[in-house]
């Protein structure tokens, strides 16, 4: 497996054979300079997989892609940022249906080859007059390059600070496969309402089933394991789409295994960006919780503690304030023995047998003020289940973000 | 039932007969115009009854106390705030057991006749020397004046702005009752780590078996209905003890529902101050869920939009962005169809049968920038399961209040 992970500053992941992207802005947004729509395109009909958002109250592009996949014969995915589509009934619906129709007929397909994603708004109808203009013209401008690579993930950002891509290649069979990987914010981010979306392409020859499979263990070791706000968006959705343009048989034993690591690899580095990127966020949290009777009690302790603010805030101000992290960890509906549990706070051992451990706070804090990364180990037992959970400190910032502006 | 709340600017509920209080500042906390000591004793041995925390985590005096409740005999609580007495062992519960035998020295009552309450940083041991100092100080200036009384509501205090306390009288078989109650804060906050404390006192006659089932149902409507920050404390506690000094024979029948309603009347009001009290609160929010299958799914779905940093941004800003709303109810975990649900921000709707309702943001945004009280109206179907919640929104002081302090 060879990977090249991305931006800002490090090199575009190359596009797998046969795949062009596009991204215009076409009036979405207000902000002339942000795109907003956004083509991805296959020249050979495609497998697509897709794991959606488990909210009930899901949008229309949601409902739609779900209906569809998994399947085969897909050409591409439209996207548009700005609005979600989300609460808007059967008229959203029919927008929805409408945009993969609009999108179909300027790559020419079908409108049923089409998989639709959104994000932006919540609670209002698509300006389906821009959205058309913008599916035209970023369809005109469909190109394999970097450039059309960087401005694709581009399109899909709504608070993101940067994009976010991720790229790997391995071999099956001796055929030379390519994965590329983009995504969008973690943080549901109210008037300009964000979401997570994923969009995962690839040259290899995949079977719909396998694709699925494949798709969902990713994405549980991934972009389940990540919360900025704990905030379930209406929209999240991640694609997989195989277009097989690398030749060769569909993937089977070492070659799906070698496509499956690097779809953890690809889906993984894009799970952590949306952490890294959190709105607001001065600092990653990276939550390792072991020791549990399995691996969802592992994460719901982990969840928990990722979504305690008081926890965020300790970690924003380089607080080494460990009481917070056991007592959400005692109250995630977990059971565990308290005397049995250890925690470690970059490294350093705080609490054990149910009693404080005396450590330098004012090293443990310096350890938290000058990295990025703060590593929270926290052991309850002797149990298989483990997890490593990514998420961001709360910060004045998140709030003004969030409150500061008018729908 | 006669009620009187207060403070700030109230008058101060009457202790009910044979209850006296003091506290003083010992030097737990640092800050010597903050009383840290409190001591609330009982002439006549009195009926105790306790609601505590369901957190795996929990604190010596909460393992304490559960202990020893609901029973007889007991003369008073021994209450400590600036250290909460969490994650501290063994050597915890040997701390807890002796606060409560100086606590009963200091009164003339053996150390089994007493309760304890801690607040404050988890994961400390108590300074017991301090303390012992405290409970001999405060011993000596037990009253049953209001200033006595205001004074031990602020020394349960920690980042509180302001004491709480709510009081009501009642008639029983022609005996006329006092009902007192005082609490503390709603967040757990951090360094100076707080909790949800409560104490409620009475003269009325009431066997344990009552005060128990009384006081869990009473704290169900109303502690157990208000969230600042979704983190449960180590130490939540709310006790009530009954002395009888008011005689009469145990209160039974339209005496004991007099009870009732005056006890649920002083925790509500004790609730709701807390969510107004919350840490850099702007907002309340008064969250009414109905038409759900039963009680607990409207708590659910209620506790979820009142925990949504979205949500809480929102009101803090002002602006009616329902879609947050609608989507953290659709995450809580309870089953609804979106399609039958209604939404309504202080009155106006805005989401009815799955589509968003035209209405006027800047009308709806100026009701909430206007009003302390934000209230958010959620029915998502015909069932009788309904709740009312309180919460409090999210603001930069939030975050500088428990980032921008070091342990």
């Amino acid at each position: 497996m060879t990977t090249s992970d991305s931006p800002p500053d490090g090199p575009i992941p190359p596009l797998p054979r046969g795949w062009r992207m596009a991204a215009v802005h076409a009036g979405i947004k207000r902000n002339a300079t942000r795109e907003d729509v956004t083509l991805v395109a296959s020249d050979l009909p495609a497998t697509a997989a897709g794991v959606y958002t488990s909210n009930l109250v899901f949008a229309a592009p949601v409902a739609l892609d779900r209906s569809r996949t998994p399947g085969v014969g897909f050409r591409g995915v439209v996207i548009n940022s700005g609005n979600a589509n989300a609460c808007t009934g059967s008229r959203g619906l029919d927008d929805a249906r409408r945009m993969a129709e609009l999108a179909g007929r300027a790559i020419g397909a079908a409108g049923e080859q089409m998989l639709v994603l959104s994000t932006g708004i919540i609670g209002e109808f698509l300006p389906m007059a821009t959205v058309e203009r913008g599916i035209t013209a970023a369809a005109a401008l469909l190109a394999a390059d970097e450039r059309s690579t960087l401005t694709a993930a581009r399109g899909m950002m709504t608070t993101d600070t940067r994009p976010k891509l991720a790229g790997g290649g391995f071999l099956a069979d001796g055929v030379d496969c390519t994965v590329f990987g983009m995504a969008k914010g973690a943080a549901m981010i109210g008037p300009r309402l964000a979401t997570m979306l994923g969009v995962v392409v690839t040259d290899a020859a995949i079977d719909p089933a396998d694709a699925q499979r494949a798709l969902a263990e990713a994405a549980d070791e991934s972009f389940n394991c990540v919360s900025v706000d704990g905030h379930m968006s209406t929209n999240d959705t991640v694609l997989l789409l195989a277009n097989a343009a690398a030749g060769g048989r569909p993937l089977a034993g070492a070659g799906l295994e070698a496509f499956r690591r690097t779809l953890d690899h690809v889906c993984g580095h894009l799970a952590r960006e949306m952490a890294d990127d959190g709105e607001g966020a001065t600092h990653v949290m990276r939550i390792e919780v072991s020791g549990t009777f399995d691996r969802a009690a592992a994460r719901q302790i982990a969840r928990t503690i990722a979504d305690s603010p008081l926890v965020k805030t300790a970690v924003h101000g380089a607080d080494p304030n460990w009481g917070r992290i056991v007592s959400a960890a005692g109250y995630s509906g977990v059971a565990f023995d308290p005397s049995r549990a250890e925690l470690r706070l970059n490294g350093t051992l705080l609490f054990r047998a149910g009693s404080p451990v005396a450590f330098d706070a004012e090293q443990v804090s310096a350890s938290i003020r000058d990295a990025r990364e703060t590593l929270i180990e926290l052991s309850v037992g002797d149990g298989p289940g483990r997890i490593r959970f990514y998420s961001s400190d709360l910060t004045a910032d998140y709030v003004r973000l969030n409150a500061d502006y008018h729908t």
